[in-house]
């Protein structure tokens, strides 16, 4: 079998498994006290320029709740685009925390600065806005649910918006390590941790077992959040867990390396598509390819290689999905050319 | 350094960290599909008499806010003792999800059926109950905070309260391995599946890296129980991080066994400080040790031995704990006998 | 000045304030234990078919939060169309209560049970739907927030729809006494007592200086919900305030009689407006107009004419709002038709 | 039958309900923009030395829940003498709303700053505090569950702990009007609004149908309180009811007249009770009173009088308690007087 399916289909990368395993006989003080984790927490700040307040969580759904849940007050809510991991596939762990989730309408995934901003004009301008849910965030991901990216001039015109209603922009970066790899990219690490009050750095997608690291901007952590994360279950007992994992990823490149092998891998298999003549149904330029296939080739392929059934386009014709991952050999990929 | 301070400071017990790497290059299906954990509910549900729903999740606060929070109904709270962990070490994480924990005083970190009887009959009594809220639900722990045990008749005389006023009755056993491992114990795992309407069998504190292994009684649980699971963020990506573990703790005896090194080891260590003249402040028999101990000995024991200050007792004294694991060694508790 | 903004400007009807000043000096038991809340209760029941329970609140959004948050488990969401009170102007209270509000989209204000029916299959047919919300309730208003009502017809298809999920419908009757009145309604409150699994019959907005009468079909009482009611902050010490309205309200038809008054003034008024040459915006058969009006004409008329400007339609028009009441006059209705 | 239940048994002051008639029939904005609601505010705001802002609710516990909910933080409590009533009677409302009520013992259902403070510290000092529900506001009532005061110098060392810890301190008015007229009180309406950060002024059992007044200090206010309001339920349609009440209960003097009427009732049935033996259980100067009376004659004095049975003493005595109100008239404090 190839495997296409997701890039969390396999366990941890082997320097961070290493990295685990060397590590396993040490006694060492626990929540988070652990030299690793601050050590991880050190070498974080530095890709983020060197600033920010790192915070160590194992899964986005969690981080996401725990971030929107500790900076929204009661009558707040937060914008995301329609299609936001938030807004459907995280089981209302918002509304669960008492927020909701403010949807505007996407293009390619992306929230675009002016949508806010009429948004948020519209909102003051409505005589019985205090009736209505405040817009009290903006939540964004990169990459979006299909892959695609935030340019800098798109992330710098949004952050224009928050900062003239005074609300913050968090951004969601569950595959961040694949934006970050890409050609097309112009957002870096520090730009992301400079132009969002809060984001994080996804770890369960590439190449950790578990793990996310949380960055908020310097002053901008929400009083005791320690005791928030517990509070909410959150708080690993062995800390290690996640420090030793962020410590391995964020040495000696690791956590670019991954990106850029999931990256080429993709780029490799976009060019066995268009030349067998797939279209790509949203043209991503990260990890995750979108492309219509016949139904018929769908239920052939499957058969050899684990990918995604996506949607259904039309009578004969379905979207599917191939996703590229730190484990993806240049083989697997040539394998699955020959099988287009 | 020699260490006795808790049973959370090491990694993975070498088997359940082997399991990891062995399973580490597969496939596997995510969010708890993969074979791993099924397997290891498989193991875990033989272990409680062939019946039973497990549940894998990431730690202690985490599993009793997802029990607590999802079978409470909003009007009900839970009873636990005072020194019970969910009223006081777990930052408010029942209150936070709605509940009060109702505390009824405790007899070495136990609560009685009689204590539990006579205040539910009391409630009962109140023409006011109705303002007041209504207890939903029983919560101990096997070993209690103290690291005493319940016996049999102790747990069967809670389950028949519970039953007269039919509320569940749910066990924190963040160390149960090391009450199943007792000399003193009567309590099968199977009895605690038996008697209780769910309870969870402790991994972070019992040889695993993470991970508690939730049992609800047959039709016990709670309706979408894996929909609130991720809901409340709780949901891990790879499940196969707990599924490995607990199917490598459940194969060849292995928990069993990193309980009994652990109870052993403190049964040795109990000799060397009777012997030494140090008193029990209260009297454990499992992996935890609470004893008096001059001040001026506490402060030169720990340039050597890592073990926890407990509380003041008086002028001159103190209580300290000492606590034991897997990863305790034979000659660790006999180097520390010689400086006691 | 002529009033036509509203439904809640003026006080209560005379003989509601009659019978609050007729039983004010009066020793009676609290919290809703006085013989005028029992027979107001009775009194509904009466009007509902003779069966159901009933709880008398002081408003509409905390009738809405305790229904919705009382039923629903925490992995559930309610259906409501987009334009749903509860989805928009209530301040995010069910969102607060920890639920999503899962839009759909209106026709005239009004859910289809095609539309609810395909949502339902949709999501169950979604392989991931263990990650996302599940539908736990059905909430509609009648008459809608547009004014428009459901036929006998349209609220069986939806029962029906419900019963094949098993999930509950619940109406938010605000104005239900508005469609009752209305000769064009089909639905009686003994229909919506027994297909709607609960309903209330709005008090504040026909005729009461607050309070709502919820009503769940037997058997379908949240359990200890006199205690919820309690816990959200919405039982009153004097239960009196809202048992004096409702026995007032339902006595000698006075709650029909409210409505037939309100709505027959919306017609006559309805009368002047189509032949003064206004167009109804939403063609609404009970006490809310909606009309196309010149902003000119606006400008002018709200000079001597209280009523409502609701939104901008093109460059020179604008939708406004009439509503009448109790407490509208015939002669109010003829002065406002000279003025059109 | 001589009524000494509560203060709630029978409806509003006549000047209260009389106003209610007199402004019933105007047409007026909604959602306490009414002239009637803001004259209130002035009138209470002047009241209070002048400053504050003032929001008008229906109850009690609502008033408490909505104050403590959006105060507090996430991981914060409230400190309350076990005896509070926010820590017994109010179906957990502060638990729903999230938080812990961190319970104190009392003395004579006052908490001292004393013991105020040694929580604080210890707190503080423990080495785990972030894993616990940290203190976040101080909670009092004036006058107590059991009618006592605090003194100024005691309500002075109270503020003073909080300024040390920066938390606020809220006070419970429920019945404030009694311990204002009272001639052992030395604590102004002024006092109150300059040393607490928030309290209200009760209504309910004061006077008026329904209604308490919550005054901030300036500065203090939740952001948002009034979508909040909304949000949980409590924002009345229809304003007026509470505006026109407080409105007449601050004018000329009637919310001082009507707790002058029931302290000197209060004082002249003590007098009688003295006379006739009995003996106060908790010595109160405020419209409770707390005897010691034989359970016979409990049993045959009730007969001729609604008072309560608050608990049992001995084997031959009970704790019973009378209270007076606006509505008590002398020649009733007789009448009862010649039949102790």
């Amino acid at each position: 079998m190839l495997w296409f399916e997701s890039d969390y289909t396999v366990g941890a990368h082997p320097a961070v498994m290493d990295a685990l395993v060397r590590s396993n006989a040490e006694n060492l003080p626990s929540y988070g006290a652990d030299p690793y984790t601050l050590r991880a927490a050190e070498k974080i700040r530095a890709a983020c320029g060197g600033e920010g307040e790192v915070f160590l969580l194992t899964g986005g759904t969690q981080t996401n709740m725990l971030v929107i849940g500790s900076v929204l007050r009661a009558h707040e809510g937060v914008i995301a685009a329609e299609t936001g991991h938030i807004a459907s596939h995280e089981a209302g762990a918002i509304e669960h925390a008492g927020h909701k989730v403010l949807t505007l309408p996407h293009r390619e995934g992306k929230l675009s600065a002016d949508a806010v901003k009429r948004y948020l004009e519209d909102f003051y301008a409505d005589p019985v806005y205090t009736h209505m849910v405040h817009p009290g965030m903006v939540y964004i991901s990169q990459p979006t649910e299909y892959g695609t990216l935030y340019s800098l001039a798109e992330l710098k015109a949004l952050r224009e918006v928050c900062d003239r209603w005074s609300i913050p922009l968090y951004a969601d970066g569950a595959r961040l390590g694949y934006a970050l790899a890409c050609p097309e990219n112009d957002v870096s690490m520090a730009d992301m941790a400079r132009l969002c009050d809060a984001f994080y750095i996804g770890g369960t997608k590439v190449g950790a077992l578990c793990g996310e690291a949380l960055v908020f901007r310097p002053g901008r952590v929400p009083a005791a959040f320690r005791t928030y994360i517990k509070q909410e279950g959150a708080l690993l007992c062995k800390g290690r867990l996640t420090g030793v994992q962020f410590d391995a990823l964020f040495t000696d490149g690791l956590y670019g390396e991954i990106g850029r092998n999931a990256i080429s891998c993709a780029a490799a298999l976009r060019g066995y598509l268009s030349r067998a003549g797939y279209r790509e149904h949203i043209a991503s330029p990260t990890n995750q390819i979108f492309v219509v296939m016949p139904r018929a080739k769908y239920d052939s392929l499957r058969k050899e290689v684990a990918f995604s059934f996506w949607e259904n386009l039309d009578a004969e014709n379905c979207v599917v999905r191939f996703v590229t991952s730190w484990a993806t050999r240049p083989e697997d990929v040539e394998a699955l050319g020959k099988l287009l």
